[in-house]
């Protein structure tokens, strides 16, 4: 099983790459065949192309991360974040709770992320 | 699919019953043969017995909760919450992300704790 702080440092990196980063970079925290399912009740994406086309369609808006709160039991964590979306004359901010699972390596075999429409604000 | 209100009435009424209830009140919010995994990477218990027993181990304890943070998609709810235990001389507080899915009533069919004994503060 992986360490606490091996996969506390892949949810790290993943919310940096998240804001900072492009698909390219993100996708390689997953493990192949690995499953994303943003938000929750979505269509299930599988694998690193699926996965590369997901993070792409938003790697150029600009934005920020923040981890809030963190759990990690056993292979698997669960976390609040916020981020925030910067178009020019709009801010606005969506704080998801996402999980995640993890191989023995803490790359990312799946990702679900808890949040709604409803859940976005105008800052 | 059970609606988000519904949803999070039934999220609402457990962390109340969790705080106030006893454990034959609580299993009434769960669907027949539901699991708990509390922690996560614990043993899955399953089935109403199996819950009462869980329930019943500290239905006596004096304690506090309060919902921080809800997250809904599709039939599954994702929250953030606390957790005050009041032993007298001594309070703690846990604060898990706890994930539960739901049947078509809004009765969970499953709970997932995520928490560890290093996440316990004393206040």
């Amino acid at each position: 099983m992986p360490s606490r702080e091996a996969i506390a440092d892949t949810v790290n990196r993943y919310l940096d790459l998240v804001a900072n980063g492009k698909a390219d970079d993100i996708v390689t925290l997953y493990a192949d065949d690995a499953t994303v399912e943003d938000p929750i009740g979505s269509e299930l994406r599988r694998g690193r192309e699926a996965l590369h086309e997901f993070y792409a369609a938003f790697q150029d808006a600009k934005k920020e991360t923040e981890l809030a709160e963190l759990r990690v039991g056993g292979a698997e964590a669960a976390f609040l974040w916020h981020l925030t979306l910067d178009a020019g004359d709009t801010r606005t901010r969506i704080s998801p709770i996402s999980t995640m699972t993890f191989d023995e390596e803490a790359k990312i075999t799946s990702m679900r992320a808890f949040w709604s429409p409803s859940d976005v604000r105008v800052l």
